[in-house]
């Protein structure tokens, strides 16, 4: 520990870092609106019990049977539907009681200006109910299930309840972010890139310097340093993101608000699998249960670049690239082909009836078969130019 | 798209960004190492066919029997026992020619100063042998297994053979990083912060005024975000790591570096449970699989601040914390506390005793039953204070 006492504290310490107390919370105006909806569902209740009626509230319902696809504006959206939660019927009164207890809970942190995860939500609203065994939530599912229906109920976004999922995915490219007033520079993020946050609204998050002419979205990590450590994006003039997989709201909510704020096209580079084919479809047009959020989340315009069910041909790949399609794939392919949007859409149908010819699915990495560089020199290059992908 | 005419390309973006074509690969210097070694394996195998004599070479072994633990350096290593792998054999004909296979992929990644995935290194060396239905390999699994082997073989890294693994934590604090040449100024990097690389090795990453005292290494992502919002970093003067679980070979690397370099303490804060004890423990000393990296990966200085058996007590906690231990979790609890690292020591041989006696385990997300910064503000900065943790 020699070293410590010659170590210099960097110069710029004290201007760039603000003391924590005098930071404001930027969702003040946010709060206000939030805030005033949890009272209007706490005072409904309270109103019926004085009066003599039973309290209750209505949820919007959250189901396939409940979610339209609308084909002109091309995303799913929730029907109107609800359902009722109900204190004196033996099977709400449960969640009745849940839904106000994590109603006080997003109370508690918007009068702080904190945040929470969702496994720190479940424990804060978690106790014993006073005179019995009984827990207020048996499980994690039960709370994020609960606070998604105060979500939909107050038509409020996650982050107006001041909560946060778990952070996945990363960034890179012509671009400089403005993260909770820290300028990040997306040119200079080396190796590792920038961590896309959580929560990804105009409150947190700004835009600087949009240079890059579009987004390519590709599916996982490794991919994206393989895109990365060839400059991809500085040779194509792009910004390059990753999402570990199913791409979490935050990283959705980014391509997003980078798409319609700055009209950059997302292209998306994932694996030809029904998988690969159901994460550009929630990219896309939204999912089912979060239907609720896809007018600040679906990209309707997002382009499917590849792998393409074709390429085993077109790029004259071996057989070595080919994983067999198990009977799960093949249900699942199905699914998927038969989603409205997707079901009128001739090209997709081609696509996944061509891969279920085919009998197999294959994984981006694949392509590695060819060179190591094939998919960032070649692949996306060419499809790029001649536009070829789906949409 | 009307946006996209208007948009400004950054000033900084000609000056900021090497072209691809100038970069040199930062391997330079140990490539010719491993390329050297790598060709002396193949050269034996040659010479040994030459003359008649069977071609093979010696492995060395990776298994908990031929693990050593190092009291004296408090670390993991490996034993000198070795197994043969033989092409006149046939248990062991595969595995031979597997192994030369990825070395040929590794020199030929050397050649062209590039990085591949494990996925990528799968797929590079995956073909139909000639004349039969035979796959070079069955599955990653078996990949992955071969690409170890040849570390140890080689005594090389596996940074050093160009092949990397999935990426994950992030990373905040009073320090700068180099990443490939960009400076990543940890202090401002929001909300999101500073994706660790996978590749942590000093030819990529290099680090610049190392402003903090310690650093905070918590387990999970959501608890990160509860410290980096609470801007403990800062009042704390410290570095804030995650691992998003058990960390991987770049976090420990980048704990490793700056605890050595720069003397850093690394001070952990995981969950109560088998779990978070076995994390601990390989940031400690090492892991069995990869007790030939304990050198460059194991800190035997780590402290493990908590969570703590005795805090349900101490911290006045509800029953609400406690998670019930299954009979898995008791089988575990009872073999890391068998570790000879621990057997021999007494507070955590009562740490583990008393997880067991309590019944149940406790996760660092719980202590929001407190009070959601009951976690920054309380709990561990009195532990820092008292220096009230096990090492």
């Amino acid at each position: 520990m020699a070293k410590k006492t010659t170590r210099n504290k960097p110069a710029s310490k004290a201007s760039s870092a603000p003391t924590p107390a005098k930071r404001e919370s930027p969702w003040a105006h946010r709060d206000a609106k939030t805030g005033a909806s949890l009272q209007k569902l706490a005072d409904g209740v309270v109103k019926s019990a004085l009066s003599g009626r039973e309290p209750k509230f209505d949820v919007p319902t959250r189901a396939a049977s409940n979610t339209k696809w609308n084909k002109s504006r091309g995303i799913l959206q929730m029907g109107p539907a609800t359902s009722s939660r109900e204190l004196f019927n033996l099977g709400q009164a449960r969640n009745f009681m849940q839904t106000l207890l994590h109603g006080q809970g997003i109370q508690a942190l918007i009068a702080e200006g904190k945040t929470s995860s969702l496994r720190g939500m479940f424990y804060k609203s978690l106790h014993t109910i006073q005179g019995t065994k009984e827990k207020t939530f048996d499980d994690q599912t039960e709370s994020d299930k609960v606070l998604e229906d105060i979500e939909v109920t107050l038509g409020a976004l996650r982050e107006e309840l001041h909560v946060f999922a778990k952070k996945r995915g990363t960034m890179v490219g012509n671009i400089t972010v403005i993260d909770s007033g820290d300028e990040i520079n997306c040119r200079r993020m080396g190796s590792g890139g920038y961590a896309i946050p959580s929560i990804c609204e105009p409150e947190v998050i700004q835009f600087k310097d949009v240079g890059a002419d579009f987004i390519l979205h590709v599916e996982k990590d490794t991919v994206w340093q393989r895109f990365n450590e060839d400059r991809f994006w500085e040779t194509h003039n792009c910004i390059l993101t990753e999402g570990s997989g199913q791409p979490t709201r935050g990283v959705r909510r980014m391509l997003h608000r980078l798409h319609k704020e700055h009209g950059l096209p997302v292209i998306c580079l994932l694996d030809c699998d029904p998988w690969g084919h159901y994460i550009y479809s929630v990219i896309k047009q939204g999912s089912i249960s979060l239907a609720f959020e896809s007018e600040r989340l679906a990209i309707p315009e997002a382009r499917f670049l590849g792998i393409r069910a074709k390429d085993y041909e077109a790029c004259d790949l071996s057989d070595d690239v080919q994983i067999v399609l198990n009977d799960r794939d093949i249900d699942r392919a199905k699914q998927i082909m038969a989603y409205p949007w997707f079901k009128e859409d001739r090209a997709w149908q081609r696509e996944i009836k061509k891969m279920l010819d085919n009998g197999f699915k294959m994984e981006v990495e694949s392509l590695i078969t060819k060179d190591i560089s094939y998919v960032t020199e070649t692949y996306v290059p060419e499809r790029l130019k001649a536009k070829d992908w789906l949409s």
